[in-house]
C-alpha cells in the first residue's frame, strides 16, 4: 500500500479523502461478494483486482507512461477502443459507480442529473480517482443530455474530445458515425505519435473481440439449468473488463470458463434448486455498484443476464474481422459501433425490446427487472415500451428506479421480495 | 360558444373535460392580464385570441382543412415554418404551458420529464386541445432526451414526422441540417400535393421575416428608458405569435407598434418610475405560463426582455433573403435554423453566454432571472456557464426552478421579492 500511496501522491490526488474510499471498499467488498459460498477459484484473480483497483491497474498505467505510451479514458460502450488499441495506447473505463464521488459532481452539475454522470465528474474534480489522474484524453460523447453537457464542464479541468453519436441509424447516420470514428483515429495518432495501420487495426479487433468472446463464453453457463456462477460475479468482471488489461483478462476470464466447464459437466449450481432467473435491463452498472444484483441474489433469484451496458451489449456482437483495408475495417467498427449496440439514445430504438424478448427466451428468465438509474430520461421513458412488450409476451416485470445511496435499500428490498415471491419462489 | 363546441364535439374532443379549462382560463387570465392599468388599445385584438383561443383559430383551421388545406403541428422552433407556408398549409406551434395537461402526460411519461413535454403528450392522449386534433401532421425533433423518446409514445396516436437536430454546429452538421430541410420539403409536398418552388419559398420566407421584423419592432420598444408596454403583454403576444396566422398577427403588431411609437414620443411607461429591468433567460414559457412575469411585474419590477424560445430566440434573427434558387433558399433557412438559434442542446454553446450577456447590455437589464423547468437537464446544467458569465460581468443573477404547478408560488415570491429588493427596488 505504501508504494500507491506514493503514486496517488504522485497523481496530485486528494489522498486523505481518497483514503476514505479505501476504507469503506474492503467491507463492501466482503459483504457482497466474500460472504458467498461455492465460489469459482477463478474468481481469485478478479478479486485481487478489485481489493487493490486503484493499485495495481493504474501502476501499469503510470509504468506506460514512464514509456511514453498514453491513456485514453471513455465513458460509454459506443466509443470504440480499437482505435485506442491500434494506437499503441491503453484503454480506460471512467463510468463511476459509487456515491463517494456524487457529492463531489454536485457541486458543478444539477442535483436532478444521473447519478453515474454526478459521479464521474465528481471523481475528477475531487481528484479521488487515479483513473481520472492517468487519462491523457478524456473521450466523451452525445448519447444522452446529461453527459453532452457535463462533458463541457469536464472540460474546463480534464483533456476531452467528444464523439458525437447519431440520434438515429439511417444510412446517413452510419456514414456520419464512420466519419466520427475517423476523425477519432486522427486525434489518436496525434496523442500517441503512432500510426494506425492496417495491421495494428486488424490486431485491435482480433484482440477485442477475444474479449468479448470469452465474456459471451462465460455468459452462455448462465443459461444452463445449474447456474454454475452467480450474477454478482459476472457483474463484477463484466465490470473488471473495462478497465482491465484486455489480453490477461481474457486469459483469466477463459480459465475461469474452464473451471465452469467442469461444473457444467457436474451439474453444479451455485444457486439453489428452483430459485427464479432474473434478467436485468436498462441502464449501466458501474463498479462498485452492486446494488441490485445482491439484492436479487440475497432474496434467492438469480441474475442470469443483464441486457445492459455493463452486460450483453457490450460484448454480445463482435466486430466482423473481414476487413482488409483500413477503410473496410472502419466500415466494420461502424457497423458494430452503430448498428449493433442498442442504446435509449437512439429513436426509435425497437431493436433492444427485441433484444430483451429474445434474451428472456435465451436465458430463460422467469422475470425482468428493468432498472433505471434517478434521472436518466431516455431509459425511463423507453421503459414504457419495454415493459408493455413483456407483459405482452407474458414474462412479468417490475420496474425500478434507485440511485447510488442506500436509502432506498428497504424499499427495494420489499419490492423485489415481493417480485421474487409472485414467480413463485 | 354552441359553434365552438359543435366543433369541439367534431374533432372528437372530450369536450367534458375540456370545458373544465374553459372555466379556468378566463379567470387566470383575468388575474394576470386584464388587471394591468394603462394597457395600450392595441393589446385588444390580443385578449380577443386568448380570450378564444380554442375557437377561433381552430375554426379558421377547420375552414383550411374544409377546402383541403393542411394543418402542420409543430413543437420547436428550430422546425422552419417557411416550409409549411411554401407548400400551402398552415403552421401551428403545439407547446403546451399548463398544469391542466400534465397528469395526461404523466400517464405515459416519466414523472421526471419537463411539464411542457408531459403537457404535450397529456393534450393528445386527453383531447382535450383542438390543435392537437387538427394537426394532419405533427413534427417532433431530437432537440432533448424528453423529446425524443415522447415522440416515440406520441407516434402511437399521432402521425408523426421527426426532423434530427444535430448536436453540434460544425460544417458537415449543418449539411446534415440541410439534408433534413430538404428532407421535410418532400414530406410537405406529399402531405399537401403541392410544390415548394422558388416562388412559394420565397414569399414565405419574406411573410415570416415579417413576422420576426414585428415582434424585433416590439421588442425594440422595451429598451427604452419609459418602457410603454408590459413584459407580461409582449409575452403573450410572442405566444400568440406560434398560433396566429401570420400575416395578420404582423399587422396587428406593427398596428399596436405605432401606438407604441405615440407612447414613446410622449415618455409614457406602464412601470412606475426606477422598476427594476428584469432579462429572462433559459426555458421556454409556453401559453398559458405567465407565472414567472406576473410575480417579476406584481412585485414591481419590469421584464424586459426573454432569451428564451418564446422570445428573442424566435425571432431576433431573419432569414437572409438574397437567396434566388431552391438550394440557395435552402441554405438561408439551414443558416438560421441552426446556427442562429442558440438553444442548450448543441455542445458547445457559448453563443448563448455571448447572446445573454449582450442582450443585458441592450436592454439595460439591471438583473437576470435564469429560468429552469424542473426536469430540462439541459439548461439546468448550461445554467452553470451562463450564471457564472454574469456573475463575472457584475450582473446580478437568480436561477429559479419550477414548473407548472402553483405550488412554488409563495417560495418563487420571496425569492424574486429579495431580489427585486437586492437590486435596489
Amino acid at each position: 500500500m505504501a508504494d500507491y500511496r506514493a503514486m496517488w501522491e504522485g497523481l496530485g490526488m486528494d489522498v486523505k479523502t481518497h483514503d476514505l474510499l479505501c476504507e469503506a471498499l474492503p467491507q463492501a467488498f466482503g459483504d457482497v461478494y466474500l460472504s458467498q459460498e461455492n465460489r469459482p477459484e477463478g474468481m481469485d484473480y478478479f478479486n485481487m483486482v478489485v481489493a487493490e483497483i486503484h493499485g495495481i491497474r493504474p501502476m501499469e498505467l503510470v509504468e506506460h507512461h514512464k514509456k511514453g505510451g498514453r491513456v485514453v479514458g471513455s465513458f460509454c460502450i459506443h466509443v470504440p477502443d480499437e482505435v485506442v488499441v491500434a494506437a499503441g495506447a491503453i484503454a480506460t473505463g471512467l463510468c463511476s459507480g459509487s456515491q463517494f464521488w456524487v457529492p463531489g459532481g454536485e457541486k458543478k452539475l444539477p442535483t436532478a442529473t444521473c447519478p453515474l454522470i454526478k459521479a464521474s465528474l465528481g471523481a475528477r474534480f475531487d481528484r479521488t480517482c487515479p483513473f481520472f489522474r492517468l487519462a491523457d484524453l478524456f473521450v466523451g460523447e452525445t448519447t444522452c443530455d446529461g453527459k453532452k453537457k457535463a462533458w463541457e464542464i469536464l472540460a474546463e479541468d480534464a483533456p476531452m474530445y467528444i464523439m458525437d453519436i447519431p440520434q438515429m441509424k439511417r444510412e446517413r447516420d452510419y456514414a456520419h458515425w464512420r466519419d466520427d470514428i475517423r476523425g477519432y483515429i486522427r486525434r489518436l495518432e496525434e496523442l500517441t505519435g503512432n500510426g494506425v495501420t492496417e495491421g495494428s487495426l486488424h490486431d485491435a479487433i482480433v484482440l477485442l473481440n477475444g474479449k468479448r468472446r470469452a465474456l459471451q463464453r462465460l455468459s452462455d453457463f448462465r443459461k444452463l439449468d445449474a447456474v454454475p456462477i452467480s450474477g454478482k460475479d459476472v457483474l463484477l468482471i463484466t465490470q473488471i473488463a473495462f478497465y482491465d488489461d484486455p489480453g490477461r483478462f481474457t486469459s483469466m476470464v477463459n480459465k475461469l470458463c474452464d473451471e465452469l466447464d467442469q461444473r457444467a459437466r457436474e451439474g453444479v449450481s451455485v444457486f439453489p434448486k428452483g430459485a427464479k432467473r432474473i434478467l436485468l435491463t436498462g441502464t449501466p452498472l458501474s463498479i462498485p455498484n452492486w446494488k441490485l444484483h445482491h439484492l436479487v441474489e440475497s432474496l434467492g433469484g438469480a441474475v442470469v443476464c443483464e441486457e445492459m451496458c455493463t452486460g450483453i451489449r457490450y460484448y454480445e456482437r463482435c466486430v466482423d474481422e473481414d476487413g482488409r483495408t483500413l477503410d473496410e475495417m472502419v466500415d466494420r467498427l461502424t457497423e458494430r459501433y452503430l448498428g449493433g449496440i442498442h442504446c435509449a439514445c437512439f429513436t426509435p430504438n425497437s431493436e433492444r425490446v427485441d433484444d430483451i424478448l429474445r434474451l428472456a427466451r435465451e436465458y430463460r428468465a422467469d422475470g425482468v427487472i428493468d432498472v433505471n438509474l434517478k434521472f436518466c430520461n431516455i431509459y425511463d421513458t423507453e421503459g414504457y415500451f419495454v415493459e408493455r412488450a413483456l407483459k405482452d409476451a407474458g414474462i412479468p416485470v417490475l420496474g425500478v428506479e434507485t440511485d447510488y445511496t442506500d436509502q432506498d435499500a428497504e424499499q427495494l428490498k420489499t419490492r423485489i421480495g415481493a417480485f421474487l415471491e409472485m414467480l413463485g419462489a
